[in-house]
């Protein structure tokens, strides 16, 4: 265990990329696989290599994709007037799985971030706006985060809609399903109570 | 997102092979490691691959090792007279790093359970009855848990070693350091107080 690095500890090295896991988790995720799932850490290793070599991103909307035109953009039975905006390819995932929203996506795979060097170029504003001005669009569904950085985000992207005169709107905020008033926060309290709905 | 399953759904399933990562966990690890983390990737990939391929059970200690015998085994200046027991590799890790014990060691890579199908033999008691018959070692440390399976292990492997006249040890019990007395378990406090040192 002194001198030169070994490979198992090459393994807890490169294990520690993964988010969420520090060097001890790395260290027990090691010894798991190599004492008990030798073939699981193969097959891993075999699909990480595919992943990363075949996954790309959609030429239409950025979202991950095994082609360069993803399934969901070169499905014909969504409609292509209505277009949702999301920051990242897990909220696709999300969106696909809880509602049933049948029109198409951009991907910014980001925020405008300019302190981390993220502008418009970098979360694909041009092709976006080029997708807008192209016509075609009644509604841009703004599914994007609710923080500081994104809400500066959605205000760009709007006045883009609407320089088209494209109907813009904004998944709505309100009190979460099973939340309950006593522990909610006073700016959702106050917004869920502004936007009160006739019951 | 219907339909046959894809690639990014593959790795998903995969990294769920990893302890403590399941379906939500392993989802977002899959989208950091493709918008943020590619290279890392293939570097995990390639780092699995080798480690599975050259990481076996050094012959004399079944620990883990890149070769034959173990680097602690072929160590000239480790005495072969102290041979400590532990369960799994990552304990011999944590020894290595916690004390500054200079034996060898003989890892059971489990316990005894025979409701598993772990015997004597799944934990290497043959090879270890031979390394005791042969001679050479003066003290056993017993470095495994303190579990009720890892009890009768301690046990087992004890009786192997009085047989011989060699002498057993086993890890000192007590209150752990920066541990408060008052939110010890009894069982500990009770042992702790038993075996009470002069000061």
């Amino acid at each position: 265990m002194a001198g030169k690095k070994t490979l198992i500890e090459d393994l807890i090295d490169a294990l520690t990329c993964l988010p969420g896991v520090g060097k001890k988790t790395a260290q027990r995720m090691t010894y798991h696989l190599l004492q008990r799932a030798r073939d699981d850490a193969l097959n891993l290793s075999d699909v990480l290599k595919q992943v990363v070599k075949n996954i790309t991103n959609c030429k239409l909307c950025r979202n991950l994709s095994q082609e360069e035109i993803c399934d969901l953009c070169s499905d014909d039975s969504r409609s292509k007037d209505m277009l949702c905006i999301v920051e990242s390819p897990a909220d696709v995932f999300n969106i696909e799985n809880s509602t049933n929203y049948n029109g198409i996506y951009f991907v910014l795979l980001g925020k405008l971030s300019p302190l981390d060097g993220i502008g418009p170029k970098e979360i694909g504003l041009d092709e976006l706006e080029s997708k807008i001005n192209s016509g075609g669009i009644k509604e841009l569904i703004l599914a994007v985060n609710y923080t500081v950085e994104s809400d500066v985000t959605a205000h760009v992207i709007s006045e883009l809609a609407l320089k088209n005169s494209v109907k813009v709107t904004r998944l709505a905020q309100g009190v979460p399903v099973g939340g309950e008033l006593e522990y909610l926060d006073q700016y959702t309290l106050s917004k869920a109570f502004d936007k009160r709905t006739i019951y």
